[in-house]
């Protein structure tokens, strides 16, 4: 009685495919199943030079093993703040060589693709643009690392798919991230879906990490999921730190503070040892 | 304790900027409240220059008012069949002239401007791009109409705001299309949101029409919720005509033979009239 | 790839079971595929003698042939009104006398089955009770007409095999009422999903009703989407009607007013003409 | 631009009402803020007094501290096994003391009060019947423990309303327990919602515990859900566990074996330490 979509088996990120696990290397940062948890962190918008920089030093203070930044912003509304842009990359590149971090930041358009291979370390393809297919085939045509965060209101089949978009054109270095779905409630910005990480693993070869911060839109849940992706085997977390939420350019408020960070982190690695792993 | 997201007001795209409906020329068709329902039909795919021509001839002959048919297609697998590409967008344009039909075709790629804006009379933006904002910027710069589906797990707010760049962007020329949205109903592909028709007339001036093929994923029950949305006071229909649906290159299931349509639209007819319409 | 639950097929719903359309008798009205389109209307809940005799006149002049009441009401608060109980059954008996109308009440209890078996014409299963399994066992052991209204959160085939319960208990008279799903979208309290309506019918023998009120919540899209469900195909349809909106003890915001309610039964009955049927 | 529904507030069961935590006690065991994290198991149903005995001594030895076992069971199909009944209950009580653990049942009916009050220890009310309003005045009026389970379909505010008709009655021992919302996604039965159990404790003095089992209903996912709920913070779990899975009356697939499960109790016992909790 279920309803007959055909949807086409994935091949080369299935574990039929590949039984090994995939470690995708970024800078000197290893992604994925044995790896430390990698934990990604930093504020959702490039804002300034400076900002990027101070925030960069607090969050590798506390541990934190890549630096993110978004310096051009999908935003529901075209009058909302679209990201530096161009300017924003080259703050965010430096910001992470002085404080010794790869960094990460999501691509929107085709057209940016230099830009992006040149300065940044991973790739992010964001949840509106999961199935963006062409920009999926842009990024497969590098070997750049590809974080491929999952959309909204996608299944984990087409998340898997899409992945092997990237995969099918050649590029290896997938990295999947769940950061909530959309359903009828309305306490959270998304429900997270915790059940995907042992559901990745079994299923594909690929290293799963997790967005508290989207998947909840309020800092106060933040460090509970976190905890809890880790105890689910989560290979690594993104976490939206800013030194002054109130005045954030974009997702203040489910951005935490440096020093609750610093917290969270204390607290992860605790779990993530209690489960056989690193931080 | 509702979850606070700041969502932006919609500005050019609201009734409070514009009272008067918005009527979108399309060739000699014009689609808005007041005019005739357009019913633009064809395949799902374009599949070659002779399949186009019969169909656009069955479907003219029925009643339609313009042709679809995509020849760049977003598949949720990599190895399901693309579309034709420019070649296909070629064969639909001939299939419009030949018919006296203007042609309506999906676009995925804002590197495809110009092929689209010289071939076809009406611009798809599909579902999984409906926040492909650097898509929407594209066809915001050009006056061509521009036919948004909303996505499938796209509330109607996100959806009038991706409509709203195109507006910012400079295009007045814009028609919603509701297609179904994702839920936990699996007896149909997507669930027809049909109270979508008089909320976008309430909050919007813009067309709003009605994709009953996707909506369903059955041919089976396109024809009640065709019915339906005029009911409810669509101001059109998108509706997926093959004349071998079994061989179709893509979403033959949801496909309707042309005599099934010509049945379609007879009854559409006196749907249209019983809710002062024409058709 | 689908999560396999074992969902067992319904019997006596099913079309294998019985070709022919079930038509179900309250008092002198008949509901069912080829009757008039029943058109069941009153206030959300019962409220005191007068008014609901007062209403009830304004309704039946309007052309509603079945008058609806509740007076007992599940509401989400403990604290909210939670129904007169069974003085205002009384009354709704009376009202529905005086104006020639059989009755329709929710029933929340099966310590209440004498009751409603003694005094209303269909007893009224609400979405919050559709899986209480021992509600549906105490309305299948009696030969009264059920209404069972779709849960918000149930699938087809879990509605379906609800009234099943009713059906294998020995009452074969069982109408299904659709009254909107609980999905992502906020703008309405539910999202209608009509599509049912040929869905039914193709797999049950059962008439399909639906209720615009609880589906879309704002009096404002009630005409719309009744409009819309009658041309679907639907058997009859739900409304709530109230001649003072703002100061009913429920539901406020969904009632229209009895000179809307009239001039939606004009609008109606052209749409059911156009469809094949009557009012 | 949010629908309004006017959703009361929620008083007995507010922080505000009650800043410290409720600890509810069944038999010797406290269940609650600060207490060990205390993990209810044993089968779906109840099938005989041997087995339950059997599988009572498996999870006590593996240090479950709750007895769990339906014996009537709300189903989908009438067609499918409703539970044993009264006899079950019995052989559950018995197996509770020879084992030395209090014992948990759904109860599904306000008829069966004093057979449950009588015999079990704590009083489930199962998903499907969260908003059976009369089964809640029924608890309401014990002191009993309840297990007041989350709807599949139901928010966060709807869920603690419901307890507080339970508070409300007079009865202050409710346990919160999140067993899955229903979404789009179908790789698993429901989508394990963990931001619950901070929002929860945020919001409430009420102890929350969580159903790895019906939220993935796929064994090999129960030990990651578990481990994740124990570090979000959850106050207990409710396993399935069965010595013969494929045997099992009902919910066979979400069951894990005693082997199995005195493993994952192993490794609860770590994520529990690093959190501050015992187990």
């Amino acid at each position: 009685m279920i309803f007959e979509e055909h949807i086409p088996e994935y091949t080369l990120a299935s574990r039929a495919h590949q039984s090994e696990d995939t470690i995708v290397e970024a800078g000197s940062v290893k992604i994925g199943a044995g790896c430390p948890v990698a934990v990604m962190a930093g504020p959702c918008a490039v804002e300034s030079a400076e900002s990027i920089k101070r925030i960069a030093g607090k969050v590798k203070a506390a541990g934190a093993s890549v630096l993110r930044g978004g310096s051009y912003k999908p935003r529901t509304s075209p009058y909302s703040f679209q990201g530096i842009g161009p300017e924003g990359i080259g703050w965010l590149k430096e910001a992470g060589r002085a404080s010794g971090m790869p960094v990460i930041s999501e691509m929107v358009s085709e057209n940016d693709m230099d830009l992006f291979t040149e300065n940044v370390d991973i790739i992010q393809i964001g949840a509106r643009n999961m199935q963006n297919f062409a920009l999926l085939k842009a990024v497969g045509r590098t070997q750049k690392p590809v974080l491929l965060k999952r959309g909204a209101g996608a299944t984990i089949d087409e998340w898997i798919m899409a992945a092997e978009y990237v995969l099918a054109g050649g590029n290896p270095n997938v990295i999947l991230c769940e950061r909530g779905i959309r359903t009828f409630e309305y306490a959270t910005r998304n429900t997270m879906d915790l059940a995907v990480v042992p559901i990745i693993k079994e299923k594909t070869h690929l290293p799963i990490i997790v967005d508290p911060s989207h998947a909840t839109g309020n800092w106060k849940y933040v460090e509970a999921v976190s905890l809890a992706a880790i105890a689910a085997g989560a290979d690594g977390l993104l976490v939206e730190v800013h030194d002054d939420p109130d005045a954030a350019a974009s997702d203040g408020a489910q951005s935490i503070l440096p020093e609750r960070f610093a917290d969270l982190m204390e607290k992860a690695r605790l779990v993530a040892k209690a489960v056989g792993r690193e931080l």
